[in-house]
């Protein structure tokens, strides 16, 4: 049945999912704006506001790669796509013969997930956001998705919505809630099947893909759509295009929501709401575009890993350096955690994620709803700067050996006023001879600094 | 997304599918007759001619259900759907709470089946076809099938194509291969939401069930489809003309396949191949149309039981009685065992079948490419006809207590013979002045009986 | 500080246990009779009546060997003590690295173990007493042992005491109750140790086996004590006349108790009570002391096996021909099946028992309470005699062709009369002239005689 | 059998006992000085010089509690000996019914304990001594004890030996290998019949606690011995006096073994080595004995709890003090960790270990054999001392606000020189007027700090 002679018919598939979208963008409210579906039409939407506002956000990796929890989120592809020596023998060692990956499911119990405790972290981490893996590569959902039968967190192993249970929690505490969907699935059989016709038939994104699409959207009304898996194929197998019309013209959350730019091979970077361009990304100088940094904690892996050791896991300094970092050059950045199966997110994700707030709480006036100013980086120095309205903040990572701080960018004016965010009184300063300013920083003992690194000088009156 | 406005797309769905068949329509040779996908011209092909002479067949129900093996194949839909507070009460005491019906998958060892050893009991029981439930309501598929991932044999549980394990042993002994499958499956959100729609879209048959069926025909090329599960909605939804006429024109299997009656709501017993009308259908007297009764040694269930006792079930005389008087009636006789979750027969399934393939060695005679004569029940006696070319055979169920056996209805000649299969010499016999004859049975100890019960005598040069 | 110079300080351990039995031996009322520990005192005690009364019971092996359900109920010592590869092998397969032999238990569930419904089926097959295995080789105690912590039914798989369960069933139904127990273990490391010694030392015997058997007494107040696992090592290592005498003289059972000969190397078949000697033994002549031939409906186990088939299993008339020889040569016949590890006797087990109940139901009167008779076996004949009062019993295994019975061994009277079990009038007879007799059988139909095979004649008037 | 009459009888356990480990004995070399089995005898004994120089140790919760890793390693008694409803709920949540204790063994894998990982981490962790459960009040042994078949590591669960392959690796890096171990166990049987009985019987002792014991001592010879679960009995009822004259007179590691205190009923802060006297004890003077303080990283548990939150978490400066706080007092500190059923030690627990020994690699100076000071604590400050040969140490949690640190305690002389550890020069200081000197702490940046908190300083010369 499956044959070759198949091309060409994707249109089909195509003209399916379109009919079974209607009935929810009938009900639609009439747009004011349309979208046409092609990337000079889409890319011309102005980026809701929230986002760029928003700063940073919490990102969880949660699937049933979290049983195993060894290696990867990327565990099965290890194991029986690439069949990685390594993961073979894990499996050999401590499984009967016969064990597949379908078989991991049962055990991916939620047990402890509460997902209130999860927002209260998040909250107190200071994220503006949070992105759940509804789907990842395994195509395991974590909602009760009508496509997904028998392989989603309902029928089996939590036996919940966790997606669903999540979205409340979060929105209760005015937290946006983004969704991260994998576009492809390593192993799903009409994928392959796509796949093995030059992705010219589209049954898998017929079938699984545009249904989940559809569904997550009408079903969460997500802040954000954080696509993945999209880079086997083009956007044209996809019907990203399509999709993306209808989510910014006639879906429920047209006004709000935005996207990254995992849409397709050769998207990314080019097309799209915000830029993830890769994983990890650290653009050298300011982008025209917005962008996201993602990042773990684990540097090692997105997905939990129980083998995790205190050396994988990014401590405290580096995190708020990559923040800093980020939103000086007009990112946001996005920070993983990989909960267990059993639905804790262990104390060391705990302890980091609240340093960050602690942080925060702070330093946060320098970050959320900042901008980049006109000089990014003090030169030779690791000193970046935002801006918000008419203030400048300098976040000095390294403390000077001799308690002054020496700032060549900022000119002074007669008004300028120096002072230290989480200290009342201002500072005393001068202007440099060479340029900028000379900061005398407070002669204080350690636990009276308002945080442990990456103090924040906000000046006013500089240009 | 899903709602009720989508009604009338489901040609939608069967455009996709018709698209999806055409490769292996392609490949099948010229056909010299075609049926049209109406029932008139499908009800017009001729029955095969192999099946009306095979009579004797063995089902197997085998599943996830075989996991519980308790109350019956039906398990989940007691539990789930009806919440039959037996099942519950079951399901509480003995699982962890959440336990959900996939939960049982990986249970589903098939540990010990051995596809050949299945084959040689099923040809020392004398059957000439065996029918293997390829998927049951419970939509867990025996083979890989490409529309039920991660809800089959390959990817959890036994990890095997149960299907095609079985299907070349069965072919190595020159038996027939036929495949239960079930149009509908209870849980299936496809089909929930097409039934939520009143049957007027047709996603669960375009996303499922159609594919899944040509699917199985051009994989294992059955001589048999048991279709079972159509009550729910009438053939226009299951497109089965479509199929059949597709089947019978253009499938690999288009001149030896027999099909049943199961094919929507009001064809049974009146449209398709031969009739099954109800489980363990029972006419009382010669139908007009080739029929079957199925029926388990197992009286309570088809899939195994745990619980089963011996008073559930049917003991050899029982059995032999009723594939005689089926047989007798012009019918097939197929009898099910349910096989467990390690993929064994049970011995008391063993010794059964076993009783059934000694007394066919005996009196397979008056069975096998036997018609109906043209009396079927000898007036209040427990004696059956049937023929086979000038021999007129009786199956007599109880011996005479004066030891002569009275048959009204033939008509002695004056070359009348009469014999009993498996004793050697001729009977002694007289005609009845009553009418018909009356024949001397032989003076033996029960030890030299040919079979133990439902003897029979076979008579040549009557009318 | 197992070390081998621990020698003849077995004395310690078996002063510890007779302190250990105290407390029961004096609440023990005053015994009549007193039995020393030595064989020519305890050989001296006449058996109690009810033992040979008793004719036929039913033996039952139920353990964590009842998991694997592979093999035999010796899978662990095939595994681990033998390693034989097959055992190996089917480990590999089926479980992961490490699995180990007390990982089995968990599974043993007993979930549908309903000890009345088991007793019911006892009694149906005319059993007048049961025999359970409180504890084989592996050790593991079917009851809460408090010297078995957590290897035992209480604390692990079927968390219930079975021992006691079935005891209450059984006593209700008037059979007496029997209790196997093996004295030795294959992997206790105090066995092990005490066989390293060569049995100088009994740390086992003083820590394990006598405070069990005294539990068991004590506890369960048994009818019959079924010693095994007695081979390796002599009696005086096993303290087996020390337990015999309390036993007989103050145990709560003194007078009714019966044991076999397995108490210690050399035992079998010489002291004790009643004789097993070997298993499955079959004299060929009439033995002097009180005998019992135990033996298994599977031929291949006594513990139940999934891949039994029913080639393995014995048939009807294998099994009550067995009964007869058995008991025409003074014997018990202690027939065994094994239950599941779900506490189920599968119906091929309860159609053997039910067809010996059958059987019993017409021919008991031979059986229950007789005695040998002065010939036992008809000479060239499979015809076995047995006695009660002035009755004479020939039961006869092969149904002559010619219908005549000739008797050779019994001498006729004026007053003989001779009948069959089960039938209402008398059979003639005629003296033979070669001598003894010829009886005429009755000319009746296969369905009217009263049994299926081993008819019964009883005469009286004969010597 | 069991019965009250059987007091008195303990002296044949200990009789038993006492032969079981001459074998050991005998092979020990000539003892130079014996102790007998008396308090006043065994309290004479001088403590092994190593234990007071070690000052800090890690201890190891680990056991089949790690399984549920809830509530805490008190499990088993809160459910089923307290039946606590949350323990009872949290069990009907998550099990199904009849889940016993002993069914979590199988699940306590220790897939990824690697010894030589947790070596290095408790060396990098500064530690002298590291003190592993060999087994806790639940019974379960880290060992293949031989009286604890089928109830430990080796049988069930990691089939392997934990604590022979930890010593392996402690040994190689020169750490002190201690071993906990529990007198009583909840629910042994034999311990229960002893406890109706009101301690007069010692069938738990004779055939459980004190084999064990022996062996442990005999096969890993320990560096220390962490005994406890000793409250519910007097010291007579364990034997604990003949343990010890043996352990300090006999045994293998009678020159160098340290114990502490819990003996039995009464003992603890009175008798035996080191006093522990309670958990997380905390004296506010001097003690007159070696004491050591044990405490745990998760404030809420010992063993690892999944549950575990940050907030549960001591963090680094509460570490630490509480070590500068009971060295100063003259105390050893041991500092608990859980590792998991899978034996990992999480990230979390590796963290705080890394901080201790951050910390110890600059203060380590004041802190390994060191000794107290005439003073322990700065009045009205948190200063605390310490001394080694003509050095004091004034280790102060607090960095003073004005940045001069004031000693009241300290009596400077000519030759008195101040320098802080991990800073190269002297530091300024000054004679105080009011008694004592007050130093001039350096004027540097955060990140020049030698530590975080509890900085050092080193004074020679003073008085």
């Amino acid at each position: 049945m499956w044959s070759p002679e198949m091309q060409a018919r994707g249109s089909v598939g195509t003209q399916l999912l379109l009919l079974l979208v209607l009935g929810a963008a009938e009900s639609a409210p009439g747009a004011q704006r349309r979208y046409t579906p092609d990337w000079p039409s889409l890319d011309s939407r102005p980026l809701p506001d929230w986002f760029d506002k928003a700063k940073f956000g919490v990102f969880v990796h949660w699937g049933v790669f979290s049983v195993p929890a060894w290696g990867s989120e990327w565990f099965w592809w290890h194991w029986k796509g690439e069949g990685l020596p390594q993961y073979q023998r894990f499996m050999s060692d401590n499984y009967p013969p016969g064990f597949s990956y379908a078989d991991f499911a049962p055990q991916f119990t939620a047990r402890f997930f509460d997902p209130d405790t999860w927002a209260d972290l998040f909250q107190a981490a200071g994220a503006k956001y949070v992105v759940l893996t509804t789907k990842h590569h395994e195509g395991f959902t974590n909602w009760p998705s009508p496509v997904s039968w028998n392989w989603n967190s309902k029928d089996v192993g939590p036996h919940r919505d966790l997606v669903g249970e999540l979205e409340t929690a979060i929105r209760k505490r005015n937290i946006r809630y983004g969704l991260y969907h994998s576009l492809f699935e390593w192993f799903h059989p009409l994928y392959q099947l796509d796949k093995k016709n030059g992705f010219r038939t589209q049954y898998f994104v017929a079938g699984k893909t545009m249904p989940e699409l559809y569904d997550l959207v009408n079903r969460y009304k997500p802040d954000l759509i954080w696509s993945d898996g999209d880079w086997e194929s083009p956007d044209t197998y996809w019907n990203s295009t399509d999709f993306l019309s209808w989510l910014y013209s006639d879906s429920p959350v047209k006004d709000e929501v935005v996207v990254n730019d995992r849409w397709g091979f050769n998207c990314s970077c080019h097309h799209g709401g915000y830029y993830n361009c890769e994983d990890k990304f650290q653009p050298s100088s300011l982008p025209h575009h917005k962008w996201e940094m993602c990042t773990s904690i684990d540097k090692r892996s997105w997905g939990y890993r129980r083998t995790m050791s205190i050396s994988d896991v990014a401590d405290e300094s580096e995190i708020i350096a990559e923040l800093v970092q980020t939103v000086s050059l007009g990112g946001n950045y996005l920070l993983n955690i990989g909960p267990t199966k059993d639905g804790l997110i262990v104390p060391i994700f705990q302890e980091r994620l609240l340093a960050v707030g602690k942080w925060l709480s702070i330093s946060g006036e320098a970050i959320y709803a900042s901008q980049p100013w006109r000089v990014q980086l003090e030169k030779n120095e690791s000193v970046w700067y935002t801006s918000k309205g008419s203030a400048v903040y300098a976040i000095f990572l390294n403390w000077p050996e001799n308690g002054e701080l020496s700032l060549k960018s900022p000119k002074t004016t007669s008004t300028t006023q120096v002072m230290m965010l989480g200290i009342q009184k201002d500072l005393e300063w001068s202007t440099d001879p060479h340029g900028g300013l000379l900061i005398y920083l407070p002669q204080i003992p350690p636990s009276a600094l308002p945080v442990e690194f990456a103090w924040t000088i906000k000046m006013t009156g500089v240009e």
